[in-house]
């Protein structure tokens, strides 16, 4: 199949996590994440966050946000988040059914959450009738392609310990943000007081699995069990370590990231000189939004496939991805424009 | 780390499964199933169990059992398995917790249900009191490594059927028991009339997935939304696809059972031969339980690491997997010997 | 206590149900429903629905709606209701937690959901990603005290019929409703095509109880095994059936749903008459939405309590109840105006 | 209807209960347990078991059982029990649905736990495998009429606490084992160390309602969200309470259970006398169990109903309750004599 704009779950592995992954297949080794490239990956989060950060991995992101926020919560909480948030649209009621919390989603026009949004509704009327907030759930990048800054960060975290909220980000693209940044992920994360974080691996170049990073170590004591309950104890646990110490190493992760975040840059400049098409959402990661006349959408998803959002608008996502080629992005504009 | 007899899951990835895993990665592919790899491995699995067979993957064992399970039963249902049923002592409670159901664990010394055990619980007392049984779960392998016969299960499928209940088979080393029964898989589960198999992937020699598959189209309706929901839908899934296709082409799953079954009847039959140890249970698949007297067992564990099973009467496990060598298995008796 | 306005629960039992209490403490009678008191009672509600209804009785309204939503849907599914549903604000997330599914809540500024408001809703986008939309639910009257008219009723119901939805109505306030619309229970109910009702028992008089109402026998199959994993399973059950039957048989319903809205017609028109206060929804059945200064509601609420509703409105909500008289109302608007 | 033998739930209303239910309907009182009939029947509780008891009032005993139970535990959880304990078999998979946890349910002949019995599963193996024991939760009076002694009340307390478990009690017959044991509920529960006390008013007397008692204020913190959520928060509470009161005040609750237990010595003495019947269990409270030809036990059903308790062995189980006469036991003996 040739390659495509419409997820950056679409892309293959990278050739440092392939590596990783054939390198790691030596022998026997403990199951359920008592090996050493376990422990070799968990260090090496720790060099990224700091070493108070609490490190798990598990399959997919679904499962990192579910499950964290599940063993943070109880069920008669009920959890902040995006009314475009993955776990509230993307994820099939999974939240509702392994944590029993109800969403209460916000809505907003761009992806983010602001302290004025959440702030009405950090407490419950009426105890014990209304669900009682628990968890502030934020997307870093956003499912919108947008980005909170570091200091909007700090505010919603201050915000959220106020009133005794646990702040959870969804990095499913947090490699892309911190790249957009131009920050740590200390700096990003550990000091604005971010309190859990889901670390996305799949969509920066894994094959399988993502991270659970607790930057309070006395948030993650529950958090083995809800894993195992929650069927993502990996057994051959080694293979999702190994490549999770591929990305992070010699910084795999920002390359990746920046990679695929320049090419959106780039496609969306020569979108954004296109007369027909309107982009619709700020540029700040690997992902473009554009209103785009129907035909003209069709003509490009013959070239290089890619999804509607919004079809009641005419609203389309271009993704680009660690392996996404200018000579991709160029033989598509050619189309567009022929 | 050098190998051990812990389980058939400290061993790593077979060659045809890595090579397959390097093959698959070849630019982009649909996310989510929707891919040419996950079309091929199902085809292969209708070649093995019949074309009516409908068969999905998911990561892990603990999710083939589970989902499965879900999504053919409501909370009021019960569950009828082993006490010493995977589902029942090592899933955390996976089972209670996501699909609500009670399950239902009979005691028994080998690991097997007869048609007799289950027969007074087929139908429940007191309606609305009592849970509604609605599905039989056996295990073949069992976990104590024994067999079901062809005939066993055909009458536990009558019985099932005979009441409205469906039969699930945990087939985490179904591999294992299909070669130690010198049958076809069709002749195993398609032709005894189990309506449900957890087939695994990873004991045999994957790096991760499992599979499952319906005997009864039917009963895979509702299968995708449970398995979006209890966050085992991969997004690269053609990675799982691959592997199960490398297994299942050119029978490598049998070569791997074949072996691993091999060399613990090779093991077996040492160790049978040392006065102080007692085989406790048949040695029918690829695992041994043994008695052992605790010092000559830790000898034992210092040489090559197992793990006990029962404490209580020093009882151990000592399981081979598809790449344990006669060599090693010579330098392990070696090792008590001397 | 002297009477309030705090809401049609903090009235206590009509005579006509408390005299159906003290006559159906005879002798012994089968438990959890097996006895003539639920047999006659149910033969009310055929009389008032038609005979195919089929009649549950619970011991409260959040089971009343949640039992009946999740016997009749998946964990996958969503309920697709009014952002000021009771299910939606007032049970503590008892939905998601009994029933798994997700609730898509729909902003609006009366209490009433229109076609227009649900028909982007019914489909899931996206499959297995999005929760599948199973059921409609809304309220009547509403938790704004509105009303839906008959043919809005029968609107909703086609495009619930259309798409394979369920519709649902909490009737916490049916009687209210049906006295309001002139209408009988059969044709707001039954001939507009509503599939399952909640039966409001409580707020009309009765010390405890609601029913559940299914106008198709087919959606009731399984509400007697959810209701007993519900808890909600009455042992003496003939104490929730008397006092149904009491209520129904010489429409002491009407007469105290009557009696309740009409209070609320006179306190309305009384408190309309007074320049600083400003009625905020119509008044259609037995509560009055008014936005009061805050001083004069302390001054009001002191002679008769009753809750603020949105504080952030100055607005209030004040209840009258089948035992509201004409002098208590001359009495707390004396203290108005004094 | 004639009475029975059936239950003691398919009595009605004691005297004491239906006046105070009929005191307790004067005006309006505040809803959801916020009145002073509320207050009152607490106070009640504290006299009997001491002054940091925290009480809380649910309408029936499944839900007095499993929501302590869910409130005080996490799904990952076990909860270890008798197998012929009402949570285990007659609440239709209510715990498992409600509180997610696993039901460790260890057999027995007389419906009692020794410490014994209990001490090989207090801790959880192969941790994070392995539901974690968390609740011990024993019957008394128990399922088979049986009785636990104080001194083995207070062992396994002690058990329970040497190992971090909680003790639970299945008080649905307290008051029938507080009367046999002649001792008070203080001595009984308090004393020995038990941490929650479902305490049953509905076999008592009462028209509905059972209470929770914790005896460690701490662990009742999370109640009343759990109850809300568990569809179990009555809005006309003060109906419940006040017959709570009515229960306590001049010990009402005595006296119905000693008639109930003293009703049951006479009829088994009775029934001992008679040569095909043989009493299987210790009559101890208020029932007796009997192995009776099934054609005498069908003669005797005729005159008053009971139930058969395990018709694999022609056994039955007869109920006396607090309105049993022995003008009525005389006339079922000479019924079955004649």
């Amino acid at each position: 199949m040739i390659k495509s704009f419409a997820s950056d779950n679409w892309a293959g592995v990278c050739p440092e996590v392939m590596r990783a992954l054939i390198d790691a297949n030596q022998g026997h080794s403990p199951a359920y994440g008592a090996d050493p490239h376990t422990s070799e990956a968990k260090q090496e989060f720790k060099k990224l966050f700091g070493q108070k950060a609490e490190v798990f991995f598990v399959y997919n992101g679904t499962a990192a946000n579910i499950i964290s926020l599940a063993s943070n919560s109880r069920s008669f909480n009920s959890i902040i988040c995006s009314a475009h948030a993955h776990i509230n649209v993307d994820e099939c009621g999974a939240g509702e059914k392994f944590a029993g919390t109800k969403l209460l989603d916000l809505p907003n026009t761009d992806g983010k959450l602001t302290t004025e949004m959440i702030l009405p509704h950090v407490k419950a009327d009426r105890y014990p009738h209304q669900s009682v907030p628990g968890i502030i759930s934020i997307t870093q990048a956003t499912e919108l392609g947008t980005l909170y800054t570091v200091s909007e960060i700090e505010a919603i975290a201050d915000l959220a310990h106020k009133y005794n909220l646990i702040l959870h980000v969804d990095g499913a693209r947090i490699a892309n943000a911190a790249v957009a940044l131009n920050c740590s992920m200390k700096e990003m994360i550990t000091d604005t007081g971010v309190d859990i974080l889901s670390f996305g691996g799949t969509k920066n170049g894994m094959m399988f699995g993502e991270s659970v990073v607790f930057l309070k170590p006395e948030l993650a004591e529950l958090f083995e069990l809800f894993r195992k309950q929650g069927m993502q104890l990996a057994s051959k646990m080694r293979f999702i370590s190994a490549q999770f110490t591929a990305l992070l190493k010699d910084n795999v992760w920002e390359k990746n990231a920046k990679h695929a975040n320049e090419k959106a840059q780039y496609l969306g400049s020569k979108l954004a000189g296109i007369q027909e098409i309107k982009i619709s959402q700020k540029i700040e990661t690997n992902g473009i939004w554009a209103i785009i006349p129907k035909s003209l959408a069709e003509k490009m998803q013959n070239t290089q496939f890619f999804y509607p959002w919004d079809e009641s608008k005419d609203e389309y996502r271009i993704m680009c991805s660690f392996d996404t080629t200018r000579d991709e992005i160029d033989q598509f504009i050619d189309t567009i424009l022929s």
